[in-house]
């Protein structure tokens, strides 16, 4: 019987709740639950709520509803934050840490670790990973980011109809996804893709230059084929060298957004087309119809997983997952220490990935949930306008 | 035998193709098909394709997706181009025009048969109504609109749960949708509201003068009381009287949008926090994650009605919707003139709907299709942070 306390932290996503309950799940039976409330903010201001058996029930029926239902947010958890977080614990006699969050929790959880030793307080922390944009390093993929990909992957083919449609009014649409520094989520664009004439025609994500030259050329030889172009875009590309569009900044915070209506205002002088520029939004993070059925499972099992492992007295690690080899798509969940999650950074999309499309969205479909629409071919005109 | 031409028109939706399918499939057996490419554009300039048999199952196979599969788009229909189209008509022989279309082509349709009579060239017209915003009169509301209200009001619940998740990040977030004129997609954003705390906390319709005064006391109550407050707002609310906020004008017709950023900048003055206004865009239109059960059935009967109408000689008619009086929801659906539909110019919300709300809400909820995805309540605290 250890004191648990549990939190959610940084960006929601469609399956972070699903986590939880699978957490809560397999531990409120044998261990006294604390939860956590808005993140680290919670653990410094000491918003630690008991885990009786009515809010733990009320957590685990937010198993399928997006959001944070603890409520995660944004906190610059800093040296004198650190010491205060692990002098809370203390005063409530926690044993056991376990916040479910992306790279920044994972750093902030090492570092709570490091204080609480510092103090001679023996603190076990576990890890949970959440993402929309999978840039955790060390697991094959993370929680969120399927279900994510799912919704702009299908966005995207929705999207390329409705352009097909459209392109006597407007010829070019560009798509703003998320993904700060890393391209999975802009790459997954084209994972339902069948035809050449469908969209995504064109996709740009951080980690390459844009090369405005062949995004050109492509956009050009796609409205000249097709009649229409599709781009879509990762928030982070750079339109100008070094420099990120930057729609905002909050407490420090740089919220990205506007590539897309660069890129729309460039193609539409060049090409002498009509254009749009959309950003897909807090959708892509939170929207409940486009959720992975995998990736769902997938929350939730990381939950359970970290559950065990606090009876088993794992400590400083998180959940990651291993894709297992094999003729169909099956994972394991191993522990990977922190500091190897913390060393390997923000994870941005392999070169092979980029260079392959094809090994990428090969990689990616399983994940996916077999939630591909798969609509019939856009027409190849077998038959001209006649008179008959 | 009837040699008849149809074809889709405007701005696409989720179903359109399902009220295409339904008339193709009604007629294919007993009439020759011609299938009109690109809307009015293909009618005067004879974008005719043979409705053969692969060409017809090829388009009933888009019974389940999104956007125009014969392509609509936007095309000024003006006396010309009237005379043009009716030529083109009278030189195929065409016997029945069929178009899938909102008010303006309702408007077109009458206008050509008009000019066929002057020519003495007897057509028949029916009009099959297609919509997104549900601004098109003399029917209780046309097939389309049930799967965009479904994604707004869906959309606004997760979204609630993500801003609750990120309040102490963000504290406003202003959504906004379509519905140039009307207001029937902006209202739909509290279908599924459940309790109190639940967003939206304010949503503004174009059918009234924005009152600024309101909006912020009901912004700065609900942030008070919950931390946070979502508004939804319509594309076409004007912020100072008789303005609407233009993105763009393409051929003459104005884009609107941007109401959402005037908000969102006023009420992160005025409330002093952190705010961000989205645009919904173009997914309200062509989602096919949020399809309406109830909608896309009603869409392929739409079609299929139509397709007996050729038969038994009805003309100058639209296919409209009228709810029968019964303890639980059903419809019929009946011939309306065209010149009805355009004397009813763009329907907007009755007041008594903007007043009572739930009355509105009640009913919009049986279109919906059972989509409702019933979360659990947000956290009434019934304990306190506390020491234990």
């Amino acid at each position: 019987m250890r004191k648990v306390a549990v939190g959610q932290a940084g960006g929601p996503s469609a399956v972070i709740n699903a986590t939880l309950a699978g957490f809560i799940e397999q531990t409120r039976k044998n261990h006294k639950l604390v939860l956590v409330e808005n993140g680290y903010q919670g653990l410094v201001e000491e918003r630690f709520l008991p885990g009786t058996s009515d809010s733990l029930t009320w957590v685990v029926n937010h198993r399928h509803v997006p959001g944070a239902c603890l409520k995660s947010g944004r906190y610059p958890l800093e040296k004198a934050a650190i010491a205060k977080a692990v002098a809370n614990l203390k005063k409530h006699q926690i044993d056991t840490l376990v916040f479910i969050g992306g790279n920044g929790t994972m750093e902030a959880l090492y570092h709570i670790q490091q204080e609480a030793e510092r103090n001679g307080y023996p603190l076990q922390v576990i890890g949970l990973p959440k993402t929309v944009d999978n840039d955790i390093g060390a697991t094959d993929h993370a929680p969120g980011f399927a279900s994510a990909a799912n919704y702009v992957a299908r966005t995207t083919k929705d999207m390329s109809r409705d352009l097909y449609a459209m392109n006597n009014f407007e010829q070019i649409r560009v798509l703003e996804t998320m993904g700060r520094n890393a391209g999975w989520l802009a790459l997954a664009a084209g994972a339902y893709r069948t035809f050449n004439e469908e969209g995504p025609h064109f996709i740009a994500v951080p980690e390459e230059q844009l090369n405005k030259e062949a995004l050109l050329q492509t956009v050009r030889k796609a409205i000249k084929s097709y009649g229409y172009a599709l781009v879509v875009v990762s928030e982070g590309v750079q339109w100008q060298e070094g420099r990120q569009m930057e729609l905002n900044r909050v407490d420090g915070r740089t919220v990205l957004g506007g590539i897309s209506k660069e890129i729309r205002d460039f193609l539409s002088q060049e090409c002498k087309g009509t254009a749009r520029a959309e950003l897909l939004g807090m959708n892509q993070r939170s929207s409940s119809a486009y959720v992975s059925k995998v990736d769902a499972l997938e929350a939730y099992q990381a939950g359970v997983e970290g559950g065990r492992w606090v009876e088993e007295g794992r400590n400083g690690c998180m959940v990651s997952i291993r894709r297992k080899q094999a003729d169909y798509y099956t994972i394991e969940l191993r522990p990977v220490n922190l500091y190897e999650v913390i060393a390997e950074g923000e994870r941005r999309l392999p070169p092979s990935f980029i260079k392959e499309r094809e090994s990428y969205f090969k990689w990616l479909r399983p994940l996916l949930g077999g939630d591909d629409p798969s609509y019939p071919p856009l027409k190849q005109r077998r038959v001209e306008y006649s008179e008959y």
